[in-house]
């Protein structure tokens, strides 16, 4: 956290509304792609991917200087291990876990009730398979990759672009649409339409993202061993 | 406004000219997709929502330096609210309002001409009910937070782009395709074509805009308490 | 010219292979999409708008420190009269103006043998109307208060993606697909595909262009009316 | 490599992974585009562009500061050249060489797993023809001139936007999809799905990438002769 540090809460409330806000826009941009185009999924996984990717960098922008906009459990567990030893780091990581997750949730109820669907429905939508859970682990592996990159080089302001470009081609380039983020997950539970996925299939996408975020981490540290020079980093993100 | 403070009657003319555009640029595309993909409402909105967001990011940098580039009666009133002690804060929003409406309406006749329809017609599409008014509570919301949240880090340079990303998500992602400002709204009741929304719809609309505007409000107030920190801010916004 | 001021014939030759690689994006694109999407219209000038949009953008970040990256007659006849008394004003603008005209026009026939269509044809594509003259003055007068607005605020950093966006944008928003570049209309009168204009159609398109840069002009002076505001541009477009 | 220089294996690692991923970009989102609109050749290759061009970006401001995000052979031929008598030079140049066919060739394998297409298998896509050819040429030319142009003038930071977009252009406006790459062209090699090539048509294309190389060489040496002038790059690049 910069300068002015918030107290935790308002940092946590941040975390909540900006993954709320990031489910909302993936919950409502798939409601009404595939409700405008019903008959090509091609051009609804377009549509839905570049609204995805934009709102994702402008809630990143946002969010950066309140609370480090991880709006993703897998970037704050690892920066909870990063600042493991630094009081308050256990705490810090629990609110926000917490937020995202209710977040995440709540801001799939808002886009159902937006689109006139249920309000809280479980998902049909079976994602299952090899193909699939690699996909997620290229996808998380690389938008760890992505963070880490550009704020160990003191390019913080380039990562809202990068994270909604990364998120936004690897939703077409891998095979799983590149969820990469567990609380986003959970949230696309509660929707019965084009972005949900079925309770029975989200421990697997979930455990593939923790494992693509390990391989992400090691591959930060292979180019950028030197612990000092993240010091930026740590001003930046707490 | 920064440095060179031009004459009330330049800046307003500013705005009048930059909601004009603004106007133009969303029915115009609105036009021009509907005309050329007339079977396809789903590319119909692909492709006006691109162009919107792309216009509205360039006329913000255009005009960011000469009034403000608010283009918006929320965010005037917004400002005029912030600034309402200084001398001229009145007469400011109130030129702002009047030249908003007034070069939005005028927008909305220009696209009119080049489009060979009506040159005024009153919109015949209704738009309305919850998932809508929600609709336009959040994308408002989230425009006031957007701006708010870059303005106070001194991003005043991020603003273009992340307002019109903002915007052009939100077109999807929210029912109500995002109008989010009360002068295009009044605009767009000047058109009968893809972009138009009936008078008797506009109320409504302008009524939850606001009520977003407050809400997004608060939150920036939330998160940026301290009012120092915003005094970058007045520099740049007047 | 910023720093290193080249000779003006590398100057000139930059122009003519910007203004080539302008036009050959803008008919290829067009060619390719017309070629690949047969019968939707809409899709063609979707994937034709946001191909020439980026090229524009990179092209003009190429040439900027080199030429100005003028790549538009009405820009260099607009700096000329700019630097009229400057020496060497006149010469440059010649230069720049036969460049600009014999580029684009060798652009078209390099996409044309690219997509095997006769090597020079004359189009057959008549545009002409009002609505898209009117469509022509807006995208002209944009373009030019963008360029002025940017380069006269010290952000000349923010022009290429800022002119490519109007133009993008501007393909849809207006009725005559947004040519404002009379160098571009006389390269796509030698194609007979779906960037082509018909030699009859391009006199009045370029007199509306030209229209156009006067209004934008007439803009630009009334909003940064200090001349001496301007004295960084002078640094950066010789 | 800027200040921390990496040991020279960690360097081609990234030029490995890189190289790799960007093959996966290209091949995943290919067989993507393909198996969702099956029948609609123009919108698979919007979708495909798209995820490309963002994909290529991102990889190049990720590992611009490791290796100099060369992913791509005629890059390293021509970095090479212009440092050919630093010590390691031929070495340095060597192992990226090395790196970039085996991660482009990896990369086809991760993208064929993904989408559940046979490991590895040979391409059986016929991409050839002098319109074709033109196309290699132009599309590596252009990228030799864009990635010239911004480093030696101190752009450096714009050059992952303008790389992306200008082989996301390329990909429309060229007759051969633009390629521009010999590793990349090698790995498409290996899969027989949307964005294949078949082996007897890679070498032509990848003689005509270098051909084009030499020619972007060529105006680049025009533009900015003097050695001088390219203090900074050298040392972003090393």
């Amino acid at each position: 956290m910069p300068a002015r540090q918030l107290p935790r809460w308002r940092r946590a409330f941040a975390e909540a509304v900006g993954s709320g806000l990031l489910v909302t826009a993936i919950v409502g941009s798939g409601a009404a792609a595939s409700r405008l185009t019903p008959d090509d999924v091609g051009a609804q996984l377009a549509y839905h991917s570049i609204a995805v990717a934009i709102a994702l960098a402008v809630l990143i922008a946002v969010f950066l200087p309140v609370s480090g906009a991880h709006l993703n459990p897998v970037v704050t567990v690892l920066a909870w291990w990063r600042e493991r030893r630094a009081p308050g780091a256990a705490a810090d990581a629990g609110c926000y876990l917490a937020a995202q997750f209710a977040g995440g949730s709540a801001g799939a109820v808002v886009a159902n009730v937006m689109f006139e669907l249920p309000t809280v429905a479980l998902s049909s939508t079976a994602r299952t398979g090899v193909g699939q859970w690699v996909g997620e682990v290229v996808a998380t592996a690389g938008l760890v990759l992505v963070i880490g990159a550009l704020s160990r080089t003191g390019r913080t302001g380039a990562i809202p672009l990068a994270v909604g470009g990364w998120i936004g081609a690897a939703i077409w380039f891998t095979a799983s649409a590149a969820f990469a983020n567990p609380a986003v997950t959970v949230g696309r539970v509660f929707t019965d339409s084009f972005a949900g996925i079925a309770p029975a299939a989200a421990p697997a996408f979930i455990a593939a993202q923790f494992g693509g975020a390990l391989l992400g981490a090691a591959l930060v540290r292979l180019w950028w061993p030197d612990r000092s020079s993240s010091r930026k980093e740590r001003h930046v993100r707490t």
